[in-house]
């Protein structure tokens, strides 16, 4: 295929026309589809539905220290489930809290307690004047809506094939005290699926910041979500390299089973320091007086362990990758060539990430819209909603059936080429 | 008998010898017992293990809407437990919002909202001077435990057998605009098990605060926990009373299933206006995707209604009352005329609420902690633990069996009338 840049303004146009009425015949299909979240799909979910059976009413209701799971009491975690999300996260059960269904929600409670109540003795942020958070884009639109509710700075750092630009991320941490954080997802990141190098883990442990609650929020979202049997990424623990770095207490390490279990039914946890255990807990024990245990029994019973939740990922992974395929595929054979847009091919994760020719992300969600696929937001991936360059779109492949991955793939690959010939044009 | 306060130094001091006998051989028993919190006991939890089979992986996983319980999506809850929280706290379901495991934790995060973000549009409260809140003695210890976190001045207001003194609550109120909230038990009341009468809530819904953003947070913990089918409290809706006197947004009502189904892996919920409901989704859709939909139906499923409710407690109820009996009982038969200490006998709730003679509460609860009699700590029904008289004590009858309680109840008694004589001994 000839790349649309070198084609004459009359070709565009003659082009524009044959994409025109493509678009008219696909808003014909009465397409309904969405794209928008990473939602598993309901043949994921079905694969976790023996887990409603494994803790009966005819089951021991105790944990592995002779606790009654269905009473009050313990604040952090069975040890069983604390040994499982060790596992899970690759560090070590005394460094783990268990909280309840959404790691989304310790996140926002750790941000909140730092606002309101300071890290480890140091004053609140919400006395300061200035709080500002560091956010490789394209990122997580969850994670940059916490720090904007809380009217917190963020301020965009490259995100590269190995990690976050971490010249610049160095820079901003020695020098600035008002950086207080930075938002990462380290492995299949969310939305590029790249995993961070060692190079990258072990800089990002060894960093020097000039504010003593300088805090990496580390969200190992799809430590294990691999698409792949034999292509996995591997990253190195953030918690035991800061420890080594003489950092224990700069990173809270966040994972949960949303997306191995049920989301919104899963068991959540964060990964710290003792240090910044014992003074979480200083708040939690005011919020809450334990969460859900007999969920948290029930995960482990049905899990066993990490050799146990790796073999349930790989039965996700079957179901995932020919919904992944088929828009690599479609991308592929659409796209290729064209040079109107690039995008990676991820190993784990939940997501496509796509780069259009910039000025054109919005009108491609748009058009897509219209012809009834809902794609996340133009624009989410970046803080404040705002992409500089106007050229990223989220693409979230895991709910809908492959062959309605493939349809929609085409639409998405249609209105890429019909907003690139529209901004040639313009630019003509 | 004779009131001790008519006793001579000498038979006061002939007394004292004989009760210290007494102890001694107490101790030797090597009692262990915990009556420091309101903990259900395993016979409580037992009723509800069927729930644990209502929900298995042969069961639909849909909600009454047809959404998928077991993926992402539904901020405020699936239909029917909206509807069974509705039932529970005798309001209507557009009022609720359900949310995870805990109440408390719905507390928190509202007082954490308020101080962060402010309430419908009023300033935040950690940019204020002065916060402060009325809190009826006794009374909850984790209230004023939030309350404290935060920074918020506690104002005692005295706590009558009707609910707070109503003067008093409206002349702070309406005078003081730092006074931005009230925690209340209105039904079977922590610890007191009383109940607020119809003009009490009348008159708390009719309140005319000088704070705009002033909220009552009405905690209706025992709102379905009687100990009696015949003798049951009632109390009015807050909620319409709120509505009908013009101050539609001035309540928050929680409630949970905490002590219905089991601690810690419950139903919680809230029930207020729909502009508040709208106020805190602002916050809620950002700290999480939601809460437990699957825990929400198997609730569902297990209690059906309101009646299932009912009929659920009324079986908790015979539990629980040999216990109560058996305090009640070992209390008027040891301390009945002795003038050392007066208590309430409950129609609900969790606990038996005991006045000691002024300046004896921390002796006592030392005094059964060494006999191995573990108490609530004198105080802890204070706001900053300081009983001004050092006099309420909170018993906790649920969780040790009956006979247990007659044992411990022996001590408590025991210790009370030791601690008395040396108050009476001290005066002399």
């Amino acid at each position: 295929m000839k790349p649309y840049k070198d084609l004459t303004k009359e070709e565009l146009l003659e082009l524009k026309g044959r994409l025109e009425q493509q678009y008219k015949e696909a808003q014909g299909k009465g397409l309904k589809l969405d794209m928008s979240r990473g939602k598993p799909g309901i043949s994921q979910l079905d694969l976790s539905l023996p887990m409603l059976d494994v803790l009966t009413s005819k089951d021991e209701m105790t944990s592995s220290d002779g606790m009654d799971i269905r009473n009050y009491g313990v604040l952090d975690g069975i040890p069983e489930a604390k040994q499982l999300m060790a596992e899970m996260m690759e560090t070590e059960p005394e460094h783990v809290v268990v909280f309840g269904n959404a790691s989304l929600s310790i996140m926002f409670d750790t941000v909140s307690r730092a606002m309101l109540k300071g890290l480890l003795g140091e004053t609140p942020w919400c006395k300061l004047d200035k709080v500002k958070f560091l956010c490789p884009v394209p990122g997580y639109d969850r994670h940059f809506a916490i720090t904007e509710h809380f009217g917190i700075e963020m301020i965009n750092i490259p995100l590269n094939s190995d990690g976050p630009d971490m010249d610049l991320v160095e820079k901003y941490v020695s020098e600035d005290p008002a950086v207080k954080g930075i938002w990462c997802v380290p492995k299949y990141a969310n939305p590029t699926g790249i995993s961070y190098s060692d190079e990258v883990v072990r800089r990002m442990a060894a960093l020097k910041p000039a504010a003593k609650d300088f805090r990496i929020f580390w969200d190992n979202a799809y430590c294990i979500h691999h698409l792949y049997e034999d292509k996995q990424d591997h990253i190195l623990d953030i918690v035991s390299e800061c420890e080594k770095a003489g950092n224990p207490d700069m990173v809270f390490e966040f994972a949960s089973t949303s997306k191995v279990s049920f989301s919104g039914a899963g068991v959540a946890a964060i990964a710290t320091s003792k240090a910044n255990i014992e003074d979480l807990k200083k708040t939690m024990t005011i919020q809450t007086i334990g969460y859900d245990k007999i969920n948290q029994l029930r995960h482990v019973k049905f899990f066993k362990n990490r050799a146990g939740l790796d073999a349930h990922m790989m039965k996700h992974a079957a179901l995932m990758r020919p919904k992944f395929q088929a828009v690599l595929d479609v991308l592929n054979e659409e796209l290729g060539g064209l040079e109107i847009g690039s995008w990676i091919e991820p190993r784990g994760g939940y997501f496509i990430s796509f780069n259009a020719m910039e000025g054109c992300a919005k009108s491609i969600v748009a058009k897509c819209k219209e012809a009834g696929v809902v794609m996340t937001g133009a624009g989410a991936t970046f803080p404040y909603g705002k992409d500089p360059k106007d050229s990223n779109i989220r693409i979230a492949p895991s709910f809908p059936e492959p062959e309605e991955m493939r349809e929609a793939a085409k639409l998405f690959a249609l209105c890429v080429k019909m907003a690139s010939v529209d901004k040639l044009l313009e630019a003509m």
